[in-house]
């Protein structure tokens, strides 16, 4: 069932309204995005759907079914009607959605800080599906979830980007790169002048090649025609840092020298 | 198969590795997310993907099989190797993919005017699933697609948000009018403070039972417990303009005095 594309796929859901329709920019996925690429994962792609129950299933669903390393989701774990991120997970993953004692206690003692009772919204932000461990939240209430199956770690966040920066960097990325590939990868861009990206699309293919485990893109920004100005992307993956840097530094070099043959200034 | 909601629904894609990688933040979804949004569809998913042909084809399939009214993808159709939307999107409608003389002659006007000639690049660009329909790039040198299937309108953007913006402006935007619902979408938003998100939850539910095809969402921006602060974004949909800014007007002072009541102050 489902795509998998090799051992470390991961996927990143955005569950909110707010999100497909355009009223946020969903920031939050690209700073996923790129942590999880440089953890050495493959974002094999990147959901958003609305706060509709039957949506996020049959999403979640396919992710699930393809058995990725890593699943993560940012948003509907706050406290209002339209919050369902916790109980539809429940149900795709086929466990109850009940009160999560440690998630409980939490939620809690963010309230008494203020002399607040526990009312049915703010409990509601303490279950979970059966067998979840509760994420702390310095920043807001909302505890996250964290959940395992078949191999498959889940990760649900608030999307509130303070809170998830927060709690992805102290108590997700330490679990992420403990399981992840130990592999390194290295970057380099540069710019480029007076060739059309129709052109540097020869020299590149020629580079490419050469080498496996390279990536090289283009993106243009300037005009193809009448005033050609790219950006040169490069990345490297290998298992040795000092490898991959000598790999790095070649390909670059080897870029850039068949892109000057090509007529083009290096910026 | 698939997911089908409504009769409006549409589907936005993102294509390329700078995406799912998070060097860049997907804007365009944004953009088209509110677009399409404001003209009456309904987003009910936003996936990015990277520049992987089994990915591409995975994805727009499972959009393809639901029939929705609409689906946009950005991105891949440029003159390099990983450029792949318009060759994945052929193989998954079961159509050649193949010059089109239209594409052909808008790509080549663009590079006369530089004195440029057709490379083999150039011309694949032009080429697309057969029976499509090119759409002029005003901005860039690579053509969009127009196709239609079974009551899906399928269109293909570049991924340069100048190219992309201008081209659904002026070409696909008009048709997107022409088919959609007349549908009037009315918002408003306010900010409150002194009531947490957890209390302000129970105002919201109350007054959307109130009424059908209204939405009301909270996006809590300051602290829950210690120094609560709530944007309040409410939006209303109708067929009637008048009516629907009757009702968006009445919705909005209901929500105002059950949120005061709870000892918010509106500011």
């Amino acid at each position: 069932m489902g795509i998998r594309k090799g051992k470390y796929d991961a996927w990143i859901f955005a569950i909110g309204n707010e999100v497909v329709q355009g009223r946020v920019v969903n920031t939050n996925a690209a700073y996923l995005g790129r942590k999880l690429t440089m953890l050495g994962y493959d974002v094999i792609s990147v959901i958003s759907v609305p706060d509709d129950p039957e949506l996020m299933s049959y999403f979640l669903k396919l992710a699930i079914e393809s058995k990725p390393a890593f699943i993560i989701t940012t948003g509907g774990l706050g406290p209002t009607y339209d919050d369902r991120t916790s109980g539809v997970l429940a149900s795709v993953l086929g466990v109850e959605w009940t009160i999560n004692e440690e998630a409980l206690r939490m939620v809690k003692e963010k309230y008494a800080e203020g002399g607040m009772e526990l009312t049915p919204e703010r409990v509601k932000m303490a279950k979970m599906p059966e067998g979840a461990k509760p994420i702390p939240n310095p920043v807001g209430t909302a505890p996250g979830i964290m959940y395992e199956v078949d191999g498959t770690l889940i990760v649900a966040l608030p999307g509130v980007p303070k809170e998830m920066v927060e709690m992805f960097e102290k108590y997700v990325e330490p679990e992420l790169r403990r399981r992840g590939p130990r592999r390194y990868l290295l970057e380099a861009s540069f710019t480029v002048k007076g060739v059309p990206e129709s052109s540097a699309a020869v020299a590149i293919s020629k580079v490419m090649k050469r080498y496996v485990n390279i990536y090289i893109k283009s993106h243009p920004k300037g005009h193809e025609v009448k005033a050609p100005l790219l950006e040169m992307y490069v990345m490297v993956s290998s298992d040795d840092e000092v490898k991959g840097k000598e790999l790095l530094n070649k390909v670059v070099k080897e870029l850039k020298e068949e892109l000057v043959r090509l007529g083009a200034q290096i910026l």
